[in-house]
């Protein structure tokens, strides 16, 4: 597993130098498939680019499959519109969409002049589309036949377009009514058993399962997680089939979206962030979220400020603030990521605030009584009096039940809100549960100070 | 939308607690698949224990399906083993071997003793998988047919068993050869043109890819990645076809291992927490993690500890010191979550630190010095002289780029460690940067003492 990644890479970038097309298909034949996304994302821009013009179209377009969408737009902007053009009709139709909906309007406009009219109609159709929609989602090579279609017809259709089907996901066929309106599905392997001369009206399921172009991702989801299908058909306004989402589309979506939350959670905010981006373009973009943090900061530390007399009688305390602090931030973020779990599972409605409370502050008792005995003691034996180990065990005590009553119920208040959870509650949670510890923590010194000097 | 979900789960609980099956099936047949795990997962216990028992076996596994996996073990647990079996036989196979290895060897063994000998044979080796190698995510629903058998003779069986294959989520059949390995698939639609008489050696495509049943969830993301199948056939060390792996299962267990990153990475540790859960259980598990916390924390303040005369004299530094703490831990946090992203997708590769500590530094260099004159002017202008801005700034330009290069390498490091770097990358980063930022505040104080006070 350990090869050398920068030998095939410099290879490449030579072979591209030179103009070496011959040379070019056959290293990337032996390149393993595992290695290729790795391989091509650490190539320049402009060879990427290179790479893809010279290559044979149905090559460029599977090594396009390869690419995280952002270098794959880049390149396909850069190419001749006319290479681009031949490039894009030989990706499955939703990916077509995909790039083409990410394109500037020129670029798209220019590349689809260059299409196919009935080609470039479709892939315009589908960029109109958004990601996590049902017609965004679907594949549009799929077999539909006419009711009043017989057997024999059917299987002569297969006969003649077999090389064409031969990549079709499908097991399925959809068969329409005169207005051409989806009217029933067709078992691929029914079609074995039955006589030739039979319509498919008498041979197909009625009443099939569809869902609507605008369907959502989550409904998808629910959709597949009640149904044991393999895919289900995609109707428009006029309940014409349009395509098919595949159970398998849905599932990456929402892993792809699971993804996009652990980032979003962790301060990766608005796309993807590749090190192979401009060094610029993540700086700016890190940046963004943390000077709203740092900003947030500025409220929670102006509770110290406030209290700086108390801390300066007891320099002790500045020994537990950040520790008040960074205990209730992990004890407030283990309950927004048991919310966010049960959201995503289904598990908890947005409107049962009361319900999640309950729960967590009953677990935020237990838990801040074992931490407030912990940080107590410690406080006490290491630096002072017993009055100093009690401040700050009550702190840590009463702040954890805080910190867990918030994280509970803070991305069922964003969901409501419609903000997205996964930006919004950690920096709200630490702001809130900061400026609480320390006021716990400097305000009950306060009340006690002569017991602490 | 908003239905009240309380209704159909107290329903269902009056007729639990009445025995009345009939209104039981009735209710169920109402809740809509998307509430349908809501409406379980608040059942006690028992109650769902009483429900299964209640059931038609086959409602029973429909609904199995439903529960997670926890919900799911305890029901199966607490039925009598007879029941229990006949539920676990309607299951999908790979659906029984994962409930079977988590029961208890007594339970298991319960069970399985009064399943028909053959499929208790072929659930005790399913259960003997990993859940993440392909033995554990294939299903063994397919068609297995020998090389010297007709077409005739397939379209035969698929007639003659058309309601039992008829959920099998296959378009292709698999090929023996007179050892019983594998050695051809079929596609199905391939029969419709063949002539009747026709082998199936001649008609199947022969050397067909194949993945042992020991293989990694990333081995198989990676053959699918590289290859537009819909599915592929698991082969035993003796080569002979034990199972299919789809695409779809190979995406959803990737879903949930991004899920469980996200868990992991907000100190949920040791498998899912559900609300469900017994309080005493979710406190202990949430403990376990927040005790390692505290420990990390006093190597932490322990720094601001040995710098007390320094703070005592310059009041105003406590102020900053957790600004510092938690701007560095989102700047690493940034650093660690597009480490983890390039982890996942392939785009980087364990050894390469130096690579990625370059790209990190650049932006902690850029990104420090925009913090570091936003914090140093708001100290300044707040709390006082200029020399504590410039403290303050330096400081936190400093532990940027510590938090940036140390968060972009840390979860490599994990991973060549062999350590989760999910779990262990959040903990260290932050008692590492936690300890530098207040090393850097407080020491350089120490130096321009004179001017600070």
């Amino acid at each position: 597993m350990e090869t050398e990644i920068g030998d095939p890479r410099r290879e490449l970038s030579r072979l591209i130098e030179r103009g070496d097309d011959e040379g070019l298909r056959r290293v990337l034949e032996v390149i393993p498939a595992s290695d290729l996304a790795l391989v091509l994302s650490r190539l320049s821009n402009d060879e990427r680019t290179a790479l893809l013009g010279r290559l044979p179209v149905e090559t460029a377009a599977d090594l396009i499959e390869y690419l995280p969408n952002v270098h794959a737009v880049s390149a396909i902007e850069n190419l001749e519109p006319s290479s681009a053009a031949a490039i894009i009709e030989q990706l499955p139709s939703h990916l077509q969409g995909d790039l083409i909906g990410e394109l500037d309007d020129a670029d798209a406009r220019n590349i689809l002049d260059r299409m196919p009219p009935e080609d470039a109609a479709s892939a315009r159709q589908l960029s109109r589309y958004e990601d996590d929609e049902a017609g965004g989602l679907m594949i549009t090579e799929m077999l539909v036949y006419d009711e009043r279609q017989t057997v024999a017809s059917v299987i002569a259709d297969l006969r003649i377009h077999a090389d064409a089907y031969r990549d079709y996901e499908i097991q399925y066929g959809y068969v329409r009514d005169e207005q051409g309106c989806l009217s029933g599905v067709l078992r691929m392997r029914d079609l074995l058993l039955a006589p030739h001369d039979r319509t498919l009206d008498r041979l197909m399921i009625r009443h099939p399962s569809s869902v609507a172009d605008t369907t959502s991702l989550e409904e998808l989801a629910e959709f597949f997680d009640g149904n044991n299908f393999l895919g289900v058909p995609v109707v428009d306004r006029e309940r014409r089939p349009v395509g098919v989402v595949l159970r398998s589309a849905v599932h990456v979506a929402r892993a792809e979206r699971q993804g996009s939350d652990l980032l979003k959670m962790q301060g990766i905010v608005g796309g993807e962030e590749l090190r192979s981006f401009p060094l610029l373009t993540r700086s700016r973009r890190r940046l963004a979220w943390l000077s709203v943090n740092i900003v947030l900061n500025l409220f929670a530390a102006s509770v110290i400020a406030a209290f700086q007399d108390t801390l300066s009688s007891v320099i002790a305390l500045a020994v537990f603030l950040p520790i008040i602090s960074d205990m209730s931030g992990c004890s407030g973020n283990q309950a927004v990521a048991v919310t966010m779990r049960e959201l995503s599972l289904g598990l908890v409605r947005a409107d049962e605030l009361l319900r999640v409370w309950l729960a967590e502050v009953s677990i935020g008792l237990m838990n801040g009584a074992a931490l407030g005995v912990m940080i107590g003691l410690i406080a006490w034996l290491w630096q002072g009096p017993m009055m100093l180990g009690l401040v700050v065990a009550a702190a840590l005590a009463i702040n954890t039940v805080v910190a867990v009553s918030l994280g509970g119920i803070l991305p069922l208040l964003m969901r409501r809100l419609n903000l997205d959870p996964a930006i919004a509650s950690g920096p709200i949670l630490t702001t809130v549960t900061d400026m609480c510890g320390f006021f716990w923590v400097l305000g009950l010194a306060s009340l006690v100070l002569d017991r602490l000097t």
